[in-house]
């Protein structure tokens, strides 16, 4: 899928979305919103896929507000985006063929807290660091860490990890059960509160990650964690990003369950030094961080530092100090940020690929030598314990010839991946910018995909032109 | 679903299952076996419910052999029910409209082992036992338990869980992705080796769990874990079921890792002792499990005999020999057979539901007093950790007024856990004993279901009667 095949999709057949908008504003007046900033804001982008603007925005502030868009949308054939805090990264929200941009970022309540089962189901709208502030005096959290303060919703809806996955899993381990409207605004409940369940299909699973392409999610049953008596951050250099992955490798396979595991880049590490103003050293760095009783971190980070040694890496220093452990945490958060230091006035643009934990220095390697082959900045940064990593190409987005250079390097990249038998995305979804690595991907999985998507969803309405090439 | 609906459904229409089994006996010749005694073993079910024969049963050997038999069912319009080693419970096997039997036993190899990336592809017919007895001098395991020595892919599609997903989650969690024959004939592979993914859909966990109703799984790729390097198991008696189960909640909530925590109550242990002639407290118990370092083992112990004593109960007794452990876990596994001593002549017949942790002995406490009130003899066993028990209903089946009053039993105990947001089935699957409570379960959520079956098997040959009652 290059940029001129998105730019092509720009405008078709609109349906009935006059209609729908007219029906709407009727119904709500000021709180459907047309002006431009606002539409604007809506179909933002973290890529070089250009701004597609909805035709109105929509804040829903209850359940049955959703379900009551959903049918004028349903009966105009009016496309209809759900957006959370819009940090997704591969042109999720974008309207390629205008529609409802569904904002669900005033659904933002915890509904019900279950401190003895271990669960709270939330509106959509909640940001994980909203969620995890009213939980802090129980005791505790829910882990999952994108890295952005990204809505609930937004996060299931994406099937978002990050860098605790490797401990904790992704929003498809954690979430219990959601509540969505459906397309022809049927609203269902995937699941009880029950840990686990086999009664029929796992429509929880299936609505986790489908990107607002199948259903809306109104109500998510989250999995919850107490927070680990002590918890240990540090830092551990290496001479080679390679010997970082091997590291890597031997500590999972030895059972140590480090709560987080990331490999920054030697370039990754100088642009952390410079923006977050952090005392690293200047080589490949695994930032790790382990929970558990004092006795068993202790142990963990004794085990960690010989596996380390062994791959002639170290000395890895940690802190159990909470200031220290949110400063290096704050510096991975804001790589973003730092890696625009890398040069000054470019966009950052982030992909990911995941593959087998056994071929990702063979992986990042090859991904290294493409991006100096091909004279582009890209610092790496990974979630290494589950093979996942981030390539942050820093482009001047005016110049098409660097765009196309762009294009071409994460086509091989995805490709490369492929070849490993991995993933063209391990956390960042499909949306717009994977569309087209789904087929080399997926198969004839994905015509049974389209399938669903078909019976689910006989007018594409929800969020149409995303995960699917047009037909 | 009583047992007369189901009679019901003995003599439907038969579409074209003769010309589909002319037509593979043609093929196949002797391996098409239609002889009854064949045809009876692989309708067997572990239930009230009868035995319903298939018209042939096939034993495929490659996964083209699987495919060519669903083209000419799918032609034909004949029934196809997958068949693993039939220790399934809810009457998943048996064939109400008659077809063919896909037994895959004969397809029971390791395919690819991936040492470093804690991966394995496996037929479907190899069970867990082979599998871990194969895998033994790699150092790494496949810790799913559900007691019987399954086949790895009946535990797929019935979502298996049993003992070990307090720690280890059940087979959702540790499926990577399978290769699937869908009723059409296509070959679809759900994910590649990747440990996680945002590309599409969950098809994984879609079929995951399905039943054989979507698909027929011809490969798994699944997680394995490294050996712990200290295994504890142990028993600890307390006085009540309830002052157990608050133990179980205190210490899932203390975050000790548990590998398993299993209760029996006092009529368990009593069946238990007489059958495995295993010494044991002659009260409620549990029988916990712990994995990790020595160390850590020693501090979970510890941990877990200190929250037992605060709830009145203990000492706990533990050994990490593996003679004794193993001795332990047969007693349990054996629950089954050992049941069997509570009323000589009965039959067993095990029911299963999972609710909130939290209500767990409230929802106990009410079925014993159900058993006791309608003259039942039910013993009580369960994976507490997860809020899952199970219900043996020692049964005289040639008396078809206690058959009633046990199916009445089985539909209070359905709804209670309903009533406590819980699950009508934990593990066991739907099959055809528990179809009738999944409206009351799911709501608009089934009618998703039904829409997706329809879509991807529409003329519904794929173990059809499973799931959904007859429309």
């Amino acid at each position: 899928m290059t940029l001129a095949d998105i730019r092509r999709e720009i405008s078709p057949p609109r349906h009935g979305t006059a209609t729908a908008v007219a029906l709407l504003k009727q119904r709500f007046g000021e709180r459907l919103v047309t002006g431009e900033d606002v539409r604007r804001a809506h179909g933002h982008t973290r890529t070089y896929i250009p701004n597609q603007l909805p035709d109105a925005v929509f804040f829903a502030e209850t359940e049955e507000e959703v379900r009551d868009v959903v049918l004028v949308c349903h009966a105009h054939a009016c496309p209809i985006i759900a957006f959370g805090i819009g940090s997704s990264l591969e042109g999720h929200v974008n309207a390629p063929f205008g529609g409802i941009s569904l904002d669900l970022s005033r659904m933002d309540k915890i509904l019900q807290l279950n401190p003895e089962d271990f669960d709270v189901t939330v509106e959509p709208g909640i940001t994980r660091e909203a969620l995890n502030a009213q939980l802090r005096d129980t005791g505790l959290f829910f882990p999952i860490d994108p890295g952005a303060n990204a809505s609930l919703g937004g996060m299931a809806a994406t099937r978002a990890s990050g860098t605790s996955a490797v401990r904790y899993g992704t929003m498809r381990d954690n979430v219990i059960g959601v509540t969505a409207v459906m397309a022809d605004g049927r609203i269902i409940r995937t699941a009880r509160r029950a840990k686990k369940t086999s009664a029929g299909y796992d429509l929880t699973r299936l609505l986790v990650g489908s990107e607002g392409t199948l259903g809306i999610i109104t109500k998510l049953n989250l999995k919850l964690y107490g927070i680990p008596d002590t918890i240990l951050s540090g830092v551990c250099p290496f001479p080679s990003v390679r010997q970082a992955c091997d590291a890597v490798i031997q500590t999972v396979q030895s059972g140590i369950p480090v709560a987080r595991i990331e490999l920054l880049d030697a370039e990754a590490i100088e642009a952390s030094i410079a923006y977050s103003k952090i005392d690293l050293p200047r080589s490949p760095c695994l930032f790790v961080e382990l929970h558990g009783s004092a006795a068993s971190v202790a142990e963990q980070a004794e085990f960690f530092a010989a596996i380390a040694g062994e791959n002639g890496g170290g000395p890895f220093a940690g802190s159990t100090r909470t200031e220290e452990r949110a400063k290096l945490w704050k510096a991975r958060h804001d790589f973003y940020w730092a890696s625009l230091t890398l040069r000054p006035g470019a966009q950052a643009i982030a992909t990911d690929v995941c593959v087998p934990v056994s071929s990702l220095s063979d992986c990042i390697a090859e991904t290294q030598a493409d991006i100096a082959e091909h004279g582009l900045i890209g610092p790496i940064v990974g979630h290494v314990g589950d093979g996942n990593f981030h390539v942050t190409l820093l482009l001047d987005q005016e110049n098409e010839e660097e765009v196309e250079r762009a294009e071409a390097f994460i086509a091989r990249l995805s490709l490369r991946a492929l070849r490993y038998d991995g993933t063209c995305t391990g956390e960042h979804g499909v949306g717009q910018g994977k569309r087209g690595y789904l087929q080399d991907e997926l198969g004839e999985a994905l015509g049974v995909m389209r399938q669903i998507k078909q019976v689910l969803d006989p007018n594409n309405i929800l969020n149409p032109g995303k995960i699917f090439m047009p037909a």
